[in-house]
């Protein structure tokens, strides 16, 4: 899927030795989940030194940028948006001093009545430095904590007043607290390292420190970590679930398990009940490399017909080259992906791919695929068509850039040059990710939100 | 496979049109075959422009690097090995000027009479501005070309001189001529695209520009090049073939075609055949990506067994983070590919890749899969043991660098720590390539060379 | 001199046209102020948009930083402390939304109450996003400005809080204001530019835009600058004044006027007055190029004995060679400057340099002096020796880093290996300067400060 | 001046330590003769390894590039000239191997029969792999040495064949040799540095290394240099001399001697003969720095009139900034240099520079002076006007470039609007240098050659 980019990525850690590498490797393993900005705070003698920059984790946190840095508790963060000033002022982690020491926050998620808290506290005259939604919440939990709460009231008073999705790492000075909204949109879950605990976006990090998973954050749930121990302090009554259905089509790692489903199984699941709802004859099924493989092995179990690798991503293709005009310059998109003329050529081949969000990458690998001699091509999506804006952290705003609000099945089918176009039904994607529909945000959809958006439905409420 | 790296790609054009582009582009698709630098020498109003720098084709032939360079006709090069002198003294295209204008040569092979010839000719008083076995090729063409033969009789009488591998791409002024070594070790084909044609080592790169494939050169064959016509000087004497093996098998494009055969399915040829060779009672069959992918469907086909995707790679390891101690590095490569844990776990596997070199990647990919809870891991590997240099541009120069000269196969599958591993038979890979055994350069694995070699063993030579 | 370095740069624009190129010109040509971090804020549009990062104004402010970026009214600062966190955090202009729109503020100065205030808001519930004292400043006059106050009233009732050194340009939306601390420690004047007026730090950046130097800012004065018009909201008693000496006599341009006095004729007065004070029987006048240049030709004027540039700077010795042994590397940093040989040899030599504050520098070029074959070398000094700290925002903040207060003058004229030493007396300096010495900071050459420091003697106070 | 660059530097060390560190601060000492690329060659353990890269010194030979070199023999080379193809191909030292091992040269000037020897050996069925002429000479040395010369025989056929200028290093394996062509038309001298000795462009090299100046290379000589003797090879009989003029008015370092004659001192004496050449009735003498500041206090003295620094550089200036329109981008030229307007305000000033090739930069300092209030400016120039190309290593190739082939000199002073102009007289500066005219090269001030150059008038031969 070429369209709506990930959200962003949390991490944080305490534990018996330097957990700069821990949170660098962590941060690598969920890059894909922003690319823009990467971060760290670290607590160590008494302070919070914090380094972030634009680029990837490999740039931004390089060996010069972390010299020197070290602690034994820290934060991380990875960033999508590009929300507010040019710059790196709105990386995170977001730190703040208050009466009591040093607060850092990394935050994934929007907060959808950002605009309204922001009014309500200039009003009141305060003053603020970013754009970011994450200020407030880091400048709230500061003000609960000066007028004398303690840190798990002053989160808690903070969640009374944001709306929306955040999984949240606070560094309070030395401790590490691991949140998430009461409806649970975006994942983080703990693990056990050597030498203590972290809470991270996604399990696969914790195994590529060697670690063992231990469980997700419950939705509103704030898990208080050390090197020695996870203290949990849940919300009161339990709350009405809404994950996002993304994290497990598109945005996760396919080796990350969230919310106790496995990604790559997920994603196969799909495959299989695509193959139920909308079968074909073709001579072989071929994914999207690489974001439609599970999905195209799974379609290749249920449908019994083979799966090839029929297309060779071209690694090395330059950005830089300006192209002489415009028909070469089209061209050389389509060059990222070749196809193996000898397993297509005179082929029916049905590919798979995740989602259709403007499809302009599609209809350019159909192209690709008649030119190398296939004699039909089909297509089927793991998810079903998007047709609503996403407020939750995914960077889908704004219905018109969405070809499914634009166009029906047929016509998009038609646009793409497809021989046959079919999307998983809501109904068979729910059954995938084996989870009640009502414990997931499928509001991008269905058009219905878990939590009250002005101008939008609000999706039926639980008794 | 981690070992044997690349050796070089050459290409040449020649058209109604700026040429610069098509070079550019073919470079970026055979880049796999080279990465240390890239370069193009093209000839406009009368005389010859030679761009070259270290790194890749996107950084070495960048927008900057190119402006103002034009023309109808060029070759260009990208280069693997580090012979020489620091720098970019080395790189190609080579150029000399000899008193008929200019010679510009791309040169895929290595000479096996270098030494020799460039002793002879530094007693003849020539004095040599490089360490590269090009340099000889061109200076001798350049000398013969000087004594007035004309230039097809004057690579001929170097081709007489020179022993070894070559595929070379050749600009005289403004003709290309592509010539291959009596043996064909190293590929090279023809291709029509808009406007004239070209030569290239691979055809993938013909597809890449809209192009069609015409031929492969044949062994000791030249060819005239012209934006209008492809002129054909063959060998008097049908040459005894050497194709080299690890072209299919290792070094070339799943989507390039050569001498016939399709890489991507010799690969899954051997797979099918690997599967009857050495048969596994195993869950499932992975493999290692990318490079063992079409052998792995193959295995799957010939078994039955189901295939899977169970590694993950880790696309934003960063390269420039120094770890603190000697552990962490060991972890941090292995970092490189992550297993999905819910298709690994409790399983066992079958993983396949194309070759071992030295074992070590094998082996961490291992650990990598008991980590995530394999019950078993089986290897098949889809080429023999490599036991043997390499003396026809393979960068495999000494026995010391293979695991399997020292160990026996049961001692390496304890080294990488399989339950099982078997390689496929030399048979058996020959089946899978398609041609009669006399027509292939086995060398590697069997130590029997094509040419003579001081010190190794001549393959037994046809009537 | 190689010992304080400079403070900061501000620089301020309204007029009727795009002022990035104004400001951009204006922060190159105070660079030397500050080298570390720069940047610029621009009001369109009803927004104001921030560009800072760290490193010289050619690569913080290039043309990709600035991309996009314009409007008719901005403010701009080039940054030299370290104070803080790493990175940019620090970076100014510093901004902050409030209830009626956006501030922003480029700050030039150190507050020495900065830590007493920041403790007081903390306290109140405030958090601190930075470490810098400008944050305060902003903050407060947010806090003034949400409370009602209208902008100027806002200002005074900050500056009622804020004790110390500060030059300001302050952004309030589309309005500049241009505000000195009651005692005019450090510069800022204003300028008639094409299409507007501007305040900056130092007139030659006016200069430089081909504008017309005004007036400076009086002490404890702020200008409400626009594009067609000056207004001044004066203090309402005369201020007692405490101009810096060392701006003129180090950190500002040759070519810059403050507060009615040019730098380059303060210099060569000094060098007038110093040849009388301090008469030396040489051959010839050398300056330190390039800080002691016209303090040396006034010291030639004065005593009527020749000048002689008979030094050499080498432009282009890099930083990045990591030399063998540390005998080559004293030597290596010799290398900055050699004697022209044909001067200097067999002659009796007096230098004149500005100050000195470590003696390395001085105690190298003396010599490079010897070995070129002086026969005496003499050192005077233009400003007397520096022996207390400052409060005021030049980086020496503590006494153990002056030469003077650990040493007698004889004492140091022998560690840097001079045959004499002498430095101008206070008295001498100040008549050079030309102000009474009551309106003169001399807090560094004689330890009484113009304002109460913690453990510092005050001056004595004018009735 | 801003017209002819610089050709060339070289540097040549045989000592018994690592001798890259001599080279690399000998190089950075002449950086200012070439600033294109970089190079060095060093023997070690039988063979020579070079580095060499485009820019300057520090970048070119940084820590990478040299990581790993050394050696106790060696040559360098800085490089202006852009002839022949792109990238580093004609950067220097360029060596070849021949059949008595490696040769490497790194040369200054332009031999001026380089075409017709170019085409003679084409004939004769070589190759050239550069365009530069040092490669035919580095060619020639080859054959000699093939041909059973030894390496003086075969330096001095070569001096037979080549004309024009060359101050040359050789490293023949682990000997250097310093060369000078028989008219000694660039420098070449020869110091005593710790463990042995060198050759190198300018004498300040030498004492920026602790050594000693030894004397110069005389015209036609060649030096045998080894750590621990110098062997002469002088010619047979005298030669006619033609020292580049333009050295010592323009090229070398105040702080070099040449050929017995001090640079500094040489520009002095021109300011005080040009004084009483070409008085003027001015208030002060100012120099443009910092090419003219020696003629100018020559001129200062001569007239009796005060010496000021009245402009000021501005150091930081960036390169980057794309300008909005050409009045402002005219304007970012000036700006390279502010004048200091309390010195320059109301004066009538005289303005020293060394010469005029174009004009334009004289023409904006003018201007610049003016818009400060100079009530007049007069210009002096320290050499007589450039009227004829240099054939000889400078790179003035065409008569069309210069503006006094064009315009009279009050023409000229009408362009830049000077209210005075005067040159020095030939003789003048002749005798400023101090040597007969016959031992110097005028060909660019007087259009006679010392040497025959087709279409060129020889200048009269001594008998």
């Amino acid at each position: 899927m070429a369209g709506p980019e990930h959200s962003c990525g949390v991490v944080g850690v305490a534990a018996d030795c330097d957990v700069v590498f821990y949170m660098h490797r962590a941060l690598n393993v969920i890059q894909h989940r922003g690319q823009e900005s990467a971060g760290i705070s670290v607590f160590s003698e008494g302070k919070v030194t914090t380094v972030k920059n634009d680029g990837l984790v490999s740039e931004a946190l390089n060996e010069a940028a972390l010299a020197g840095v070290s602690g034994k508790v820290g934060i991380g963060h990875v960033r999508y948006s590009t929300v507010g000033s040019k710059g790196v002022l709105n990386a995170q982690p977001f730190t703040v001093e208050y009466n009591g020491g040093t607060l850092a926050i990394a935050h994934n998620g929007d907060l959808t009545n950002h605009r309204e808290l922001r009014a309500q506290y200039l009003d009141k005259g305060w003053s603020f430095i970013s754009d970011s939604d994450s200020e407030i919440i880091i400048r709230l939990i500061a003000k609960y904590l000066s007028e004398g709460e303690d840190i798990i009231k002053a989160i808690r008073s903070t969640m009374a007043k944001i709306d929306g999705a955040y999984s949240l790492c606070v560094l309070d000075n030395d401790v590490v607290y691991a949140i998430r909204d009461p409806y649970g949109f975006r994942p983080l879950c703990i693990g056990k390292v050597a030498g203590g605990y972290m809470a991270v976006s996604e399990s696969a990090a914790i195994d590529s420190l060697g670690g063992k998973f231990v469980r997700d954050v419950e939705p509103g749930e704030i898990v208080r970590i050390t090197k020695d121990s996870l203290e949990s302090f849940p919300l009161d009554k339990p709350s009405q679930k809404a994950h996002c259905m993304f994290e497990w089509i598109y945005f996760a790692r396919p080796d990350s398990v969230m919310d106790g489903r496995e990604v790559y199984d997920v994603r196969k699941q799909v495959g299989i009940i695509l193959a139920k709802e909308a079968p074909a004859d073709v001579d072989l099924i071929m994914p999207v490399p690489d974001s439609g493989r599970a999905h195209a092995l799974g379609y290749s179990i249920g449908s019994g017909i083979p799966y090839e690798e029929g297309f060779m991503k071209n690694r090395f293709v330059g950005r830089t080259f300006i192209l002489p005009d415009q028909k070469l310059r089209e061209q050389a998109v389509s060059m990222k992906m070749n196809a193996i003329r000898s397993t297509v050529n005179g082929k029916r081949i049905l590919i798979v791919d995740d989602s259709i969000v403007r499809g302009t990458t599609l209809k350019k690998l159909i192209n690709v695929l008649r030119d190398a001699g296939a004699k039909e091509v089909h297509v089927r999506i793991g998810s079903p068509p998007i047709i609503a804006p996403c407020y939750y952290g995914v960077d889908m705003k704004s219905r018109d850039q969405f070809i499914a609000t634009k166009y029906s099945v047929e016509e998009i089918r038609k646009i793409i040059g497809a021989d046959s176009l079919a999307y998983i039904s809501l109904e068979g994607m729910v059954k995938a990710l084996g989870f009640p529909a009502d414990d997931l945000c499928l509001a991008c959809t269905n058009g219905l939100y878990p939590t009250p958006i002005e101008g939008e439905k609000l999706r039926p409420q639980k008794q």
